[in-house]
Order: C-alpha cells, then sequence, then structure tokens
C-alpha cells in the first residue's frame, strides 16, 4: 500500500504531474512507515497467526474494552493479559467469542491462523502458587503456535518429582522455569539441561522474598550459563520469548 | 563407557558370574552419571567444539592455574574469563598455545573443532566503556562457533548510527544489547526487530546508575515482548545463550 | 502596604514621635516579609494568572475544604491536585464553580487571567495507564497559561507512532516525557530533539518496576543531556516547571 | 546534501534517466537520516558554538584520544568531562592548545564561536566538598555562551549567607544546585525564588548518605515546585541543561 | 520490700536459723530485680506523673483491652498510641474516663500527678498530611508534663510562615521538627537555632518519598549539628525523647 | 518395594527371560527415587510421627482442599500453616477432626504418633505482636514431638522480665527467638545462653522497620555466635529446625 | 555593630541627615542577619567557649588549610574532625599548637574557655573497632565542655561487662551508646537507663551489616523510647548533641 | 572464687562479724556476676577445650596484639578469625605457637583440650572462590572438637558431582552449605537430606549478586524447611553453630 503510494509519487514526478521540490516536501512528510521502515512489515509476517496484546493491568475497563473495540475491527486474534473476572465479563459483552483462560487471567478472542509446531515448550513452575504465571507462560505459548507441556509443583522441596521427569525436561526443545521464594528451581533445570531456560521469578513468597526480588537476584545469578530472565511475574514475557526462539529456523 | 560397565554387569549377571544381591549393590553404589543420566551425554554432544569455561575473577593466580593444568590433560579448547593482564601472564607460563583477547578479557586455549554457522549474532552496545563487556559476549559467541558482528557505540546519544544500521539489526538472527547507565538501548531494538534480544546491563555510568542497577532495572521492565535479561556485566553469559538460540534446529 | 509602614515609621522618626531606640525595637519585630523580602512579591507577580495548588493526597476532606474556603476568600483561581470523585463532590458543594478534570484528578476553581502564550508545551506519555500522570501535567501547563498539545501511548511498544509525529516534537517548545515500566521514552526524545524534556517516572509497571523505581533510575541515567527528571507520578511539578521554562523572556 | 541526493534521484526520474522500480529501491536504502529527519540539521544549529563533549569516566586513555583525534579533524571546539591529570596530560601532548579546568575536571579544545547571552545561571553550591561537581556545571554553562554566578559554601549549616545574598538569587535567570549530605538546599532555594532550579545532589557525603541517594531522593521529593533533578554528581547535565532553557527565546 | 526479703534473709543467716549453704541457694534463685538492679526504682521514680503506654498497633482489640484491664488495677495514668476510632470504642467501653485525641490517635485513661513545666517544647511540622505524627509528638509530651506548643504547615513551601515565627523557634527549650517528603525543614530549623531538634520523618508523600525513607534519610544526613533522629512517624518517640531532655535539671 | 523391582528384573536376567539390552534399557527409564535414592526412605522415617505440611499462603482455598483431600487418602497427620478462619472452615467441612490454632494459624488434621521429647524448646518473644509467629513456631515444634514452653512479651522495653526468667533459659535444650521491630532480642539471649538460638525476625513495626528488614538485619549481624536465622515471620521453619536439632541424638 | 549601624542610621533620620526614601534604600539593602535575626548571637553567645568545626573528609588538604588559615584570624579554638595522618601534618605546619587526638580522628588548634560541667556523658561503645566513632564523640564533648566518661567494649558477646558497670550507666547524665554490627546495644542500654540516650550506628561489620544499615536500623527501631539516632559514623553529631542537651538548664 | 566471696560474707554475717545493713550493702555492690549469674558458669563448661575468639576484621594489629597478649596469661587455647598475611606475622612474633591456616584466614594459638567427637560436619562449598569461607568454618569446626568432612566445588554448574556424593551427604550429621552467586545450593542439599543445614551465603559473585546479597535472600526464602543463615562471609559463626549442635547430646 505504502509502496504503491511512493510508486505512484514517482510515477508521477516522472510524468511531469508533479514537480521535483513538491515530491521532495511529500516524502519528508509521509508517515515514519511508509518509507518501508522495516519492523512494520517484518511484524506483520511475524503476526501471521500470533494476537494482538493488551496488558489489562493499570487500565481502566473503558480503556480495556475500547482498544478491543478498535482492534476488533482489523485484528482477527486478540489477547488480552492480567484479566480479573470483572474485566473479562465486560469484555464478553462486546465479544461473545471471548474465551477466558481463567488461571492464566488470559483471555483469547478470535482464532489464530497458521499451524503448530511440533516442538515442545515444557513449563516448569516451583510450587501451586506459582500456577498463575506459568499458566499466563503456558497460555501464551500456545497462543503463538506452540506445543505445550506443564510440570508443575516440582520445586526444591519436592525436587524428586523433578527428577521423575527428566526425560520430559531432556526431550522439550525450549523450557521456562517459573518460581518465587528462593527461586532455585532455575539453576537446578538450568543445571540439568542443555536447552535454553527462560526464567520467570515470581512475587510468591513472604518476609525476605521482598515481593518477588529474591527470585529475581537468584536468577540473575544462576551460575549455569544458558539461563535468561524476564520481569518478576512476566508470564506472558516468558511464553512470549520461549515461542519466538522455539520457532527459529522454521517456515513461518 | 559407563553403558558398558553396566551392560558388563547385566552380562554377568545373565553369565551367572554376579549373584543378584552383589549386582544389585554394585548397581546402587555406581556414581550417578553412570545411570545414564542423560545430562553428561548431551553436554559431551554440546561440549564437541565448545571450551571448557574458568571465570577467573574471585579465584587465585594458583587456583586458576591448577584448573588449567587439571583440562589440559583433557580438554582441546578452553576458555578463562574475566582475566586480566597478570593472569593472562601466568596461563601463557603453562600453555603457549594462550590467546589474550584484551579486550574482552578473554583467553581462549586450544583450537575450537566444528564448523561455524553462518547465522548471525549481531552484538549492539551502547557506549565505548560498555566495550569490555560487549566483547566478553562477541568472543565467546565466536568461540562457540558463531558467525558474530559488531555494531557499537550506538547508544542513545547518537541513536541515528543505530538507525543507519537498521539492515544489519534486520539481518541477524539474534541479538545482544549492551548497555549502561540507563540501558535503554534494549528497549529500542527491541522496539525495532523481532528477534530475540538478549540485554545485558553493565555497571557503566555513575550515581544513580548504582553500578549497573539502574540499566538492569530497565530491561527487566522492557516493555516489548522478545527482550530477556543476564546479569550485570555477564557478557559471557549473553554470548553463550545467544549461541544456544542460534544454533537452534541445527545439526551438531 | 508593609513599605508603608516603614516609610511611616522612619517618618515618625523624622518627626520625633517615636524615639530611635523604639524605632529599633520596632524594626526588628516586624515579621519578616513586611521587610521586604523580595519573595512575596515576586510570586505575587508571578501568580497573577496562576492558581493557589493543594495538594489533596493525604489530606483528610475536612482539611480539604477547610483550605478552600479560606482560600476562597481571597484567591480568583484554586487549582486542587490528587482529586479523588469523593473530594471533588466535597469541593462542589462549596464552589458551584469547580470543574473536575477527572482523567488528571484535577479541580479547577475560578477563573484564570492573563492571556495564553503561543509556545507550546508537548506532553508524550508511554502508555494507556499513564494517562492520568500525563493529564495531570498538561492540565497544570494549561492551567498556568500554555498551549498544551497531546502525543499519548507513543512508548517503545510502539515507538513508530513516536517517529510519525516527528514534527510536533520538533515544533514544540517544551516536552513533557511521562513514562512507567521501563521509563525508556525519555531517553529515546531526549536523543531526538534539542528541546529541553522534563522527564516523569510514573508508578505504572509491576514486578522489577518496583512502583516506579525503575523509570526513575532509567531517566536520571539518561545519558542524553537536556533530559530532567521530577519526582514518580509527579505531573503537576513536570507541568509546573515546563510552564515556568516555557515563558521564560515572555512578559507577565 | 542529503536534500540535494534526493532531489538529484526526483530530478533523473523525471527526466526518465532513472526507473520508478530503482528510484524506489534507492530511496528505502538511503540511511535514515538523509531522508531529512530533522534532528541531524536542528543539531547542527544548536552546536554552532557548542563543543562536541566525551565523558572520559571510564574509558581508557587510549580511547578517548583516538576519540579526540577524530573530532580533532572537524570540530572546532571539543570540551572533555570527569578528567583527571593522567587524561589531561595525554590530552595535551594531542592538543597543545587544550584547557584544563581543574577543579571542574574539564578540558576544553579549541574556541567556542558565537556570543554569550547575558542573562544569569548562578551556581548554588553547599559545601566545599561540592566544589568539583559545581565546577563542572559552572565550567559548561560558560563553555555554551552563559553568564554564570558562582554562589558556593551556602550550605545549611551556613544558611545566613545565602540569605545575605539573595539579591543575587533573585537577579538569576536559571539556578543551579549542588548538594551532598542531606540535599536541603535545593529545598531551600526552592522555596526562596520563582526562577527554574536545577538541583544536582553529590556524592559527598558519608555513612547514610549512601553516596549521594540521601540528596536525590530529598531533591526529588522537593516540595516546592519549580525544582528538577538530574544524576547524582551529574554538574555537566545540570551545566548543559540550565544553558539550553537560559537561552529560550534568544536567536542562535 | 525485695530489699526487706534478702535483710530478712541475712537476719535468718545472722540467727543462725538458715545455714549459709541454704542462703546462698535461695540469693541464686532470686528474681533478678529482688537484688536491688537499679532501673526499677528510678523507673517508679521517673513514672510519677508519667503514664504507663500501649503501642495499639499491631495488637488486637481484645489484646489491647486485656492489657488495659491488667493496667487499670495499678496505674493511675495509662496512654495508649496509634488508636483508631475502633479501638478507642472499646477502650471507652472498659474506662469511662477514656480521653481520645482523634488527631493524635492518643486515648489518656486516668489523671497525670505532677506539675508540669514551663520550659516550652514546639512542635513545628511541615505540611497539613504531616499533623497526625505531630500531634502525637505534641499530646505525649503534654501528658508528661510539658508545655507544649505547635507551630504547624510551615514547610519548605511556605517557609516564609517559619521565618515569621522565629521568636517561637528562639524561645523554646527543645524544638520537635515533624516532616514527610524530602524532609528539608529539620535542616532549616537546625541552621536556625541552636536548641536540640528531635526530627520525626513521617511517611507522608509518594514516589521517590519511598514511605518516608526520603525524610529519614534527609535528616540523618542532616549536615548542622544538634539534629538527633527517631524512626519514621514515630511522633511518640520524639515526645518523649524532647519531654526527657525538657526536664533534665529539674526536680521530679 | 523398588529394591524388589529391581530384584526381579536382575533375576529375571539371570534366568534369561529378558535380555541384557531390555533390562539396560528398563534401568534407565526407573523413576528416579526407585534406584534407591536415599532421600525417599530417610524421609519416611523421619516422618514417622510427623505431618504432611501445607503452607496455605498463596493458594486459593480450592488448592488448598483438594491437597487435604489427596493427602488424607495416605496420611494420619495433616499440619496446614498460615491458615486464616475462612480456610480454616473450608477444611472443617472436609475434615471434623481439624483442629484450629488460632493464634499460630494454624490447623491440624489426624493424630501425631510416636513419643515426645522431654528435652525442651523454649520460644521467647519480645511483644504481644509477635504472637502470631511466636505461636507458628510453637504449635510446630510441639506437632514435631516436642516439649515447648512459652517466655513471651520481653522485648527490650520489659528486659527484666526476661532475666527473671532466666532459670527457664538456662533450662532449655533449645531457643527459639521471635522478635520485630530491632529484633534486638535475638542478640541479648545469645549472649546469655550456649544453646542453640533460632532467630526469627518478624514483620512487626512500622517506619524504618521497612517490614522485618530491620529485625533480621539485626539478627544476621548478630556478634554472639550460636545465633542462626530464618525467613522474616517464618515461624514454621523456626519450629522446624528446632525440633530437629532438639531429637538430635535421639532414637527416632 | 550592626545594631550601632541601624541606630546610627535611625539617629540621621531624625537628625534630618537622611531622607525617609533613602533610609528605606539602605535598610532594605542591609545584609540579612544585620537586621538583628537572633541566630548569629545566640550562636555568639553559644559559642563561647565551643570550637569552630571543620570536616576534613572529602576537603582536599589545600582547602583545610585554606580555611584553617581564615578561622585563625578570628577564632581562638578550632576543631577538625576525620582528620588522618597526612591531614594533621599539613595542619600543624600551620599551628604548632595543634593537638592529634589520634583515634578520634580530631585536631584541636587553641585552647577552649569557660567551664567544664561536672554532669557526665558516658561514652559506650561495643567493639574495638568502633573505637574511632567512640572517641569522635568523646573528644567531641570534651572539647564542649563536658566531663566524658568512657565504658568501651562492653559489647552484646560481653553483655556482663556493661552489667558490671551498671552503676556508671545509672551515674550518668546523658549516654551515647556506639555500636556497628547488629547495633543492638543502644536497646540494651535504652532498656536499662532512663537518661537520653544518643545511639551512633557504626560502618563496623562485614556482610549484611551493609556498611553500617544494620545497625541504623536497629537503632531506628529501638522499642525503648528514649533513643534517638544520628547518621552512621557521626561520631561528632552525637558528641555534640550529648553537650547540648548534658548542659541543658546551665547557665553559659 | 565468687562463691567463695558470698559464702564468706554470709559466714561473716552468720558469726556476727558483719551486720545485715552492711552485708546488704557489700552484696548489691558486687559485680553482677559475682551473684553467679549462670552464664559465666556455663560459659566456662562449655569453653573447655573452646578457644576464646578474635574477629581481626576492623582492628589495627596494635589492638589485636594487646588481646592476644592479654588473653595469653591466662588462656591456653586461642582463635583468631579474618587474619591476613601481616596480621599473622605479627601474631607469630608474639606467640611462636601460632599456626596459620591460611585458605581459612584463622590462626590458632595453643592447644586446645578435650576429645574431638565422631560424629561428622560436613562443609559442601558451591565455587573455588567460596573457598575462604568454607576453610573458615572448616577449622572453626575442627578446633571445637568435631570431625570435619569437606565437599568442595559442587555448584549447580558441577550439580551431578554433589549427586555422586550423596552417600556422604546421608552420613554427615550437621551440613554447612557455603555459597555465594545465586546461592542455589543451599536449597538443594536441603531438598535431598534431612540433615540440620548451616547456610552461609558468601560475597563471590558480581553484578546483581550485590555483595552477597543474592545469596542471602536465596537462602532466606528457601522453601525446605530444615535450613537456617548466618551473616554474608560468615564461616566462623557456621563453623561455631554446626558444632554447638553436633555435640547436642553429649557429655562435656
Amino acid at each position: 500500500m505504502d509502496r504503491e503510494k511512493i510508486e505512484e509519487l514517482l510515477g508521477n514526478v516522472k510524468a511531469g504531474k508533479i514537480e521535483v521540490d513538491e515530491a521532495l516536501r511529500i516524502l519528508k512528510s509521509l508517515p515514519y512507515e511508509d518509507l518501508g521502515f522495516a519492523k512494520i512489515d517484518t511484524h506483520r509476517d511475524l503476526r501471521r497467526g500470533f494476537p494482538e496484546v493488551i496488558l489489562c493491568q493499570g487500565k481502566s475497563i473503558e480503556q480495556i474494552t475500547k482498544i478491543i473495540e478498535k482492534l476488533s475491527s482489523g485484528n482477527e486474534f486478540i489477547m488480552a493479559t492480567k484479566v480479573n473476572k470483572q474485566v473479562y465479563e465486560a469484555i464478553r459483552n462486546m465479544r461473545a467469542d471471548a474465551v477466558y483462560h481463567e488461571a492464566a487471567g488470559i483471555v483469547l478472542i478470535g482464532k489464530r491462523k497458521g499451524k503448530t509446531t511440533k516442538k515442545t515448550i515444557l513449563v516448569v513452575s516451583a510450587g501451586t502458587a506459582d500456577l498463575p504465571v506459568a499458566e499466563e507462560a503456558a497460555v501464551t505459548a500456545e497462543a503463538m503456535g506452540n506445543t505445550v507441556e506443564r510440570l508443575y509443583d516440582v520445586g526444591v522441596a519436592g525436587v524428586h518429582r523433578l527428577f521423575d521427569n527428566k526425560e520430559r525436561l531432556f526431550r522439550a526443545n525450549v523450557i521456562v522455569v517459573v518460581a518465587g521464594m528462593e527461586g532455585a528451581l532455575a539453576s537446578i533445570v538450568g543445571g540439568l539441561v542443555d536447552k535454553p531456560v527462560v526464567a520467570v521469578p515470581t512475587s510468591v513468597g513472604y518476609g525476605a522474598s521482598f515481593d518477588g526480588l529474591a527470585a529475581l537476584l537468584t536468577m540473575l545469578n544462576c551460575c549455569t550459563p544458558g539461563v535468561v530472565v524476564v520481569n518478576i511475574d512476566n508470564g506472558f514475557g516468558a511464553g512470549y520469548f520461549a515461542s519466538v526462539i522455539n520457532q527459529m529456523g522454521e517456515k513461518k
């Protein structure tokens, strides 16, 4: 489209319908992306089959529904994160096809297109209370077209359950580790596998967990390489990143 | 080998040379990894062509040389990080083939085997003072068999240099962003590309940079997905992780 | 007035009605500002057309209404910040002319006198959730007699929207940048323009945003000069400062 | 120049020397700023008479001299900050015209062009130990073409010296306040004047000053509006910002 | 009493009624204070006219009323701090003579005995929102037998009100300064007077006030000597300490 | 059992019923603990008479009841910590034998087997508000088969009560010290006794207690050896650890 | 003097030598303190017998000697704090009468006038490493005309030495407690006496003492009233404040 | 001795040589411990065979040697910790029998008496750089009469070495875990064994390890019970505590 606009402009210059000076002025005032700044296109490529994402936390219901309304005209697939029940109900009033993944706090609207890769992302979590963040990561990765496995409640206190499932660890292509409190699970998993590990500290814990700071520092200081970290409670970011690297080398 | 040991044991049981009780006792006392805990082997696979790594910071010269001596018997390729000149000289006294990448603070001993992937890791850095960490990432990635490009000194104050090189950003398969002070470069790069970005905060800066804390928090809070973070000044970790994901889907 | 008081005193000394000792005693006991400490007057100058300001946060409704009552007798123009709905209603019961800028949490009472400068303050904000702080800055600047433009929702994740509006950035006289999470928008804007940039970190975000600390540190470490910082969520302070420098060199 | 390049291109399209497709391809591959992204030019405008700046802290002498060598070919006026004696000597070996402002840690090379505004920037500092940062601000502002006055050692313990000089406070157009320890001086000055105040916390102090954190927080929480803050010890940033707003409304 | 017990014991030893060994055993098992450890007595002295104090924060209503019940049997004068309305009502149900100082969050039960010193404690506070802590200090000091004056709302933004009242500052024997946000008021008062200043940081503020941390650090770093600090929001502690030093040298 | 499985396997190998290759494959796929990793058994030993523990904080009522349901089938003795009233009621609906220790926030289900050691654990607490954490430690230790004594409300302000009870301090085998605010009680007790002291900082306090950080740091810096620390408010952890060391050397 | 100046002015007005307008102009331009702002005088009163103080930390030797030179002309008694040996030698070169209290890091020049009060300040310190700060407090208090006693090395690990000296605690009029590590000594002393306690946290310690932060927080959270706090390592501030309150009610 | 003093006193009372009043006065003025406060004696018991300990960090050589000189007269066994080479040499000049455990930074003077328990303390450490702290713990425990085993360099990156040594973990009576960086080793060991684990965070690491803070928080948040924590780098404290609990139930 934008390409056409510029082609047309150049055509008009060639045809003498527009003076050089005028063409120059128009070129300068074109919106940035009209000049073909590559990201836009790549993004469009990337987003085939991937949802538009709305972070609902910190936004009013009014703001959220307005955004969804705007997106509804153009996008086939919309994803809202950090959605509580009240927000979900407001969304469903607008879009009857909205599906609420309550444990993940995610609402999906419309259908993802495109195939699902068979390479597995394994989401591992430490404790029951880490589940919302783990599910946010898992549902995000599924929404982006990945096969996702879950291995929950295998924290240090029940670490033998982790060892019992070592085959699943070895089989996965990418591993997301979700843990609060001391966050040591990322270190243990990172020490067992040679797959990329995306670590998500959670704010689960009390006292000196300082709302996730302890787990965050643990994961950043992880002495096995192969472990990277996202923000506290950022299940979405981990699922997204895991998806990006899980599909590397694949045709989109 | 270990596999063979167990096969031999089972063979002996079958042949009646060893009693069941005795076999049971032996099985239990075998070192853990002898039972085929997968990591060992995969690691061996992984490490074809990849060096043993020694973090020299916090170790005495005596400890470092002792470790290198031990590794020298078995490994063909050794990498030492956070190496200052004095440590380097001690290493070269033992191993004349040690090569010092001074800007990176890395010493490589021996030769890497295996081919180099053509997929590119682009190491982007913000300022001149971030160079040691950027080089640590770049040399690590090279030592692991990757094609590495460098795009240095493109921080916010000179951000047009980044935009001038957007083609290189789009061409890269994985991007490592190294930045101190406010660390905003990771956000900008993450907002421009849809490639995985590994962000490395550095301790470069003064005052409220608090030895890299500011850059670390910036990168963790990055609001574009697709950006993950490693420890402050951890160029090695970033180069290592970038290498792992750059070679995903490749035959090793 | 105070000037007159002293003149009168000196006149009485001259006329011999008051002894030197007595005059000395009176001079010493005069209230400080009676001696013409300049601030009072300048302030009066400055405040032509500018409201008295009440920060409502941390004050009880009773305290707020009492203050407004007191101010109502003398001031023509009153501004209350960090006002929630309940507080607003209490105010409107006293002053029917109170206008509530709900998004900004600001109530304006009475009418500003004086002209509005045509030089523009541009308020740029990163995300939808930053809107209350951005509006606080914008409404404050308007109340102080400035032409204000708004450029919202142009954070890093949608940075092309910022580039699309570069003309507005270049046209502005002063720019206020409001951003939470990683706060990198201030760095980007500061890298694009040579206008003074007043950066306002917001407490928007979660996890390692630590209630605005991440954005604050980012902005303080901004490596392009020309960026200064106010307190987290301090939209009023940014709007006020932007107004002061926007009107520099103007006749008041 | 770039403008000419595009004009030439359009001219060639018009003349039929270049096909539309080819022109489109060339347009896309032009470096970003060639499309007239305004900053470059404005910067050039801005920088008439203003030095190129090098922050020396964190850079090796070799890196610094290399940068100065490169800048020497094109720029008439170069400024290096956070320069210690050893670095200065290395610079003087290259450029005999380098002038060292030792107290400020600044080296100026070449001569500034352009006139000096008569509007005054007043640099106020709390204690003797804050002098290096105060001088960095003052020398920066002078190098940018401002009339600078200094009012030093007027911290809280000797606050009467500040009151004695109130006329200088009222006369100044912009005030820079430099203070370590508790940093309260910015609050006091901000409470006395209605001029823009740029506050610079310094790392001067001990114990719970936590390397400038105490002063930084004090200044950020300043309850008089009209005070903005830069990074700890960032005298350069304060001097630069003060200069930008001091010259607002002036012809450049 | 205890003294008597030991006298009796020694008398019995003297009289041969108790053997030395037995006396030794008894001496060792006596409660500590029975041996006349001085504090008990001094305390009793000190407390003539001073209330028993209960910090209600963190205690359940049940616990509070139980404590008051126990104290009611013996003490004539009881003081409860950090009391909200609900707690007050529970107290009044027990003790009809309970008086609620609502602004201070203090309940006084019974009557203080002893005279009131004429030397004045002046409680100075910065803003309206600091009032509860200021009142806690003032009411505590009054309850301990001091003449208390209040000088409120004289923070930096209205610092001329402080200067207008300098006579009251000079007349006071001890000054308590209560301030949140940047807490600079303590520095200013400390710079004006040579009386002991007890500074109370409050949690009033937002953003980088970090719940009183900013004010606390400011006050600790105060560069005029003669200023000491108590915990954030600890109006009681400041009032208590001010009382102790206000009555130094007085007969009790 | 597992032992039998392997014995059977080896028997089959011996008998020629299973080939060596097949046996090898089976050995590798056995769950980890089947190989006799000792912890499982020891744990079973340890847990004779000790409850399964569920930390209820951060879990939904639904999750908690599901876990208890699962545990109810196998375990005779279940302990739930950080239980509020609402959770307790949900538990009692399932298990009528649930006993709620309200002050401790602990629910015990079923009966502990095994004897109770006569060696005493003394739980010492500083203030009334520390009681919930102290009770959590005490009830945990009782549930694990220890004789527990309580010495409450002996904080620094009433330290003579501690000295009065020195015999109880000397008689105890292990001491748990629970204190918020400044946490100095651990230091004092540690300075008086030569018994192991387990210190529990609590989040009791306000202002610069920073939710238990002050008490935590105090206890970690304790200059008498013999004092160790657990997480803020972790009464359970302290009671558990105290129990383990109290029963050292005992037959289980 | 200044008083005389104004008297003269008024006399001239009376005598008709100066017009009222002219007198008004002169009055306004007089330096602030000329108008009799009380502090100056009181300070002069206060300072009878008290030294001018120079904090040497953060100042260059050149700056220090310049200040002493200036003070030497007018003051009879000068005190320099945080003085190392090198600084001391520079001072002695100027003033042969300089006396170095090496343990305290204090240099005294000239002789104090005025009597010494017999009321005692007791300086109590926890460990040998706290000695420099304790001595700074003690020497300061002595220099200000107080009788000072020292009770050192009575920290928690050797707390019985404190109890052995309880008589000295009870006899003192004011107590300064100096302690690093966990800083619990202030709590213990505060719990034993009813005298005002000035607590000085020191940076002595390692690990989680975080350069004095642990001791600072402990002291701020002290649950016995009667304890106030100064900055970490601020022995001078404690000695000064102790002196001020020790001499309350005394004729000066 | 003291016992004798009191017996003598009582004897004199009995014999009528001393009046009851006089005896009472003497009793009160006796040093505290003379009254038989139990700790002294128990300590003496405890210390049979245990050294007097001097923490050398923060003390001058002069102070250290003076302390050792004083202790040399009475004690047979002295231990100095955090000793560098220079301090060691000063000690050896006084006491030729001083033995320097250089890796541990410990000097032992004289010979320990008493037997060595056969129950084992296992000191486990994560990395080579943690060795000094691990050795400090190990040598301390040996000096206190324990059998100590060492299992070093088994951190997460080489966790299979830990699993290989599981028998040693199970055999130990008490385990000390020493780890820097992310400190996850304590969690892993705590998850494997049911022995008491004393965790020592070390300051080993860089960047977001923040001098041991990361490891400290990890260990405090450890979600397996049975793990307690001492100060960062406090090997001595861990060795001491491990010794106390290792010898519980033993005759001394």
